[in-house]
């Protein structure tokens, strides 16, 4: 089979990278990769480490005729745009945030007026884990936010088999600087962004929405950027309902992703890495998770890891493809991260 | 006046910088500076930024005839030790775990049986900001834990006007690699070390000890190393008993530390720093503390940074020398950190 | 084909990036891989990286039987055993340091009297670049010093078409701390080895002896560890003999490696990578050359970049067994780095 | 005594690290601190290390009554507004890159044209260390580029004692990302300027001409950006026309240096701070150099390390302000950094 992708908005860090693993995909053939301002440039000049690769950024109205089309677009750009490509009839999966969330309300209070809001319920939250079914079926899929990935994957066994206190949730994300995408600022010029803990989001950040959609939790969360260019963690901290072992936890998890190709529960004795690490999930389409209860206190601390580009981003996207596809799902997507 | 000052266990990382704020200090004379492994040689020997001063390193049994004895030795090291001196009746600051805790049972839970227990009550916990008086009259006096000094001087508005509900708070610290000290491991390899996000102590960290005893609040404390040599963040998420503002909780603050000299409340409308950041403590006796609070669910996050080494270390033992000794407490203290 | 390799001492760096190239090597099967210290234990405990992959460390003495044996032990280890495995006729590829020199004088000069001397005559340097012939028919091969692979790939051309002054060739590298390996020490402490710019060996680096083997040229070669996991980068600097543009110098680059599948010429007009950048060839068996000419004073300036386990180590052994193999020689060494 | 200075240009990297140093200095009282973005608002709303000091950003043409103007404005600023300050009989230090050439036609060939030519020759180069006698009773006074003082008190004592063959010397230099000043651009993006050897100045750096100037030496200038917020090392490369030994090398440098105040010689038999390293000049006035020849080649290599922003930049022109009003050269200019 090949799938004829077609790439808007190619030539940000979530772009680059989608066209990282769909030039490795072998099921994928690019149709067309757009680019606002790389237009008539090769793709390697956006992305050096893509240099020597024999594509050009096209115009961004130039989408040919694909079967699919996956947007690496800057928030706020698909959604007044979608409806064309919806009546068209291809198939879409948006890693924007304009279609994550089904409730346009809860839109409003984080990202303000829909502009095609009668679309929202139309989509699948592109996230396998929690949503593997409806994506098969899906003409439009989105993405997911990658500090809302890596905390639903951390809070979703303990949600959604009820074993916290819905009230009393925190997470608190670590990310990298690459999560702020291509264009250079004040936030992220070297000499201000290397080496803080600014903690830039305490309270009331986006991805709240998300999570709280898909796991049925509103949780406290709040974000650190800190010294890392790929990567987020997300620390979950809940108090369990009833008095409950490390090792109960370890159960739920089992149950909820035992069967997951992306999926590892990592929890060891010994060792730097008896936690989920954000270095060891670099450049893959991984999400790692731990925890520890506290036993006392019937705190439990949940560790959870993506790369915000990969699981948390692009690779996750080429997951949802592979599922509408009928592909493996982990078609294109399998390698081993090089260590140290 | 000349104080004579002893420094026994004068070679980590701890010691050097306890001996930069010496040698800078107006009023202090350097009375012996041991090292059992360096005993002999320069102090430049064994700090870099110290070389060219004009100081050995004495064998640790060589303490001279001081007025004070100030300890940066590793935990455990100076309890054995403690009755010798106390005899002698001269005064000491320990800069060790050894002394911080009143109670025996608790330092049992979380370090074992105490060799010398019965001194425990005769100690005050070295902190200004919560002892100033006892400090000046005390002959024995701690050091205070890094993560827990961060903690304590986020927590104790909060915690002293009763204003939160003490079964749900969880404090997640971020700390650099100095923390650990100077002995090399394998846990501080730099390919294993540089760029991690790792959460060594999802639960259990010793310092929840000292937050409990200063605070009266048993929090969950999570501890994470980032990529940073020096500095400690500690964010405290609590949820308010009563609705109340950022400015409300403001006012707090501001009552609690209005007057102090060391530390700042850090909260801006704008600009990269608008809470606190680490990078702005290095080097420095500094605390800066901020907030916010989520109207909505009455959560408030406080983010409380110091210098690991400074405020959480030597500096706020010469805090506590200046206050023994009737000194300005800013005394050799006074200094900019140099950005960026 | 399927090529029984096995990997003797597998638990450092070399061994650890190894394994990953050959787990992905469509034409390798593994027969055993040893390491004395976790024989017994999975291949994850040691590489975290490769967690979940079933494969146990054997003890050293097990080296099944395999066609070829890769070492990737410490300088010193191989040689005292290298004659029984060339006895048995077993073929070899020695990433350690032991049988890169032909000459045992040289190899006295910077490592000492060597303990098999007589067999440094039989081995070729495995390098492609400069031995695909041999390689291609030799039963024992060495790998590369990572320092020497970067300086000799940027010196070849200019050496071997006699362009240069021979007298006064300066390099001057820069390596990431990984290139030091897996054993903790005071100089890869994180406090002491995160920032540096140190320079560790102004004069007399033992990898100038590879490169005056290869090249014909004694360089002067200056080292300096600076802040990075993994990659060298190594700038020759030289005078050319007679006047060249940039671009002259430009053709005769592209003369020695215009067909070369792993060498990448950069030099661009515009933007962030004009010249070579260790992080672009990070985890690939990459080397990136770029070159400047300073018509005024006739100096050339070439950046010369490889991963130190990659082109510098591991991937490059594997290209070496590709071409023993007469396997495509880039099978199983392509991908993609990920960037940012 | 008090010295009157207005700051020209107060809220880039320069000006603030000017103004730390003024604001400790005890002879110095600020008359004003201009800067044409921030006037009006507090010195800590551009410089969070200065919070809480009672001065405000004055607009540019606001420059009072002042003893000294000192300049930390960008290059090409100053040139064409220094008639009207030379004419009123002010003093200058300007310390941005328009005066430190004496000679027109150099400046041409690195900058372009010169505005205001005829004023070149009437400043004195304010590196202190070769020309303190001119300092002390000159009206004009430049500051020096940071890469250029590293360099020039490298090369210095191997120039001025003609030690070297003038036609072989290579310098090449690693700068932190701080040397760019406080403007972001793509160049200095967190996700790509962190973790690079970046090679951006293989020839033709702008510094040449100044070290040109100071050593009569036309060196090979290649300068790379690595990790690192402050910092320059220069590994200067050279070739010694007689035979020497590393001890005789050291007797040079000593009558060079021996009474410097800000210059300290490292070489040290054993330690990871045998050579100099940017990390232990940070926030100071030192510059650290260090040096080793390779006796069969006659080779000798020197590494120098300054402070951009320090030695070679702010604190470097408060030493010029020292010797220009006749105070003790360390005024305002002693403390320790601090370690690790």
């Amino acid at each position: 089979m090949t799938i004829k992708v077609t790439v808007v908005g190619g030539s940000g860090y979530l772009g680059g990278e989608l066209l990282r693993y769909l030039l490795q995909h072998p099921e994928v053939a690019l149709e067309k990769v757009t680019s606002q301002r790389f237009a008539g440039r090769s793709v390697g000049r956006a992305h050096p480490n893509l240099r020597g690769v024999d594509l050009t950024f096209a115009p961004r109205t130039e989408i040919g005729d694909p079967d699919v089309v996956m947007f690496s677009t800057p928030n706020g750009a698909t959604a007044p745009q979608m409806a064309s490509f919806v009546e068209r009839g291809v198939r879409v999966i948006d890693l924007s945030a304009d279609f994550r969330l089904r409730d346009a309300t809860l839109y409003r209070k984080y990202y303000g007026e829909h502009p095609a809001a009668d679309l929202l319920p139309r989509f699948v939250y592109g996230l396998a884990e929690l949503h593997r079914k409806e994506i098969r079926d899906a003409p439009l899929v989105s993405g997911t936010g990658c500090i809302a990935t890596a905390s639903i994957l951390g809070l979703h066994p303990l949600a959604s088999f009820g074993l916290i206190d819905p009230d009393h949730v925190v997470i608190d994300a670590k990310v990298g600087s690459s999560a702020v995408g291509a264009e250079p600022g004040l936030g992220t010029h070297h000499p201000e962004r290397s080496g803080v803990v600014r903690c830039y989001a305490p309270t009331g950040h986006r991805h709240e929405a998300e999570i709280r959609q898909e796991t049925g939790i509103a949780p406290g969360l709040t974000v650190h950027a800190v010294e890392l260019i790929r990567g987020v963690s997300a620390t979950v901290h809940a108090y369990l309902k009833e008095p409950m072992t490390t090792k109960d936890v370890w159960g739920y998890f089992r149950k909820s992703y035992g069967n997951e190709p992306f999926v590892r529960i990592v929890r060891e004795r010994e060792g730097l890495y008896r936690f989920p690490e954000p270095k060891l999930v670099r450049g893959t389409n991984e999400a790692h998770v731990g925890f520890e209860v506290d036993e006392e206190t019937r705190r439990v601390v949940v560790v959870s890891c993506v790369d915000n580009l990969g699981k948390g981003g692009a690779a996750n996207g080429v997951q949802s493809l592979n599922l509408m596809y009928d592909l493996p799902e982990t078609t294109g997507l399998r390698q081993f991260v090089s260590h140290p």
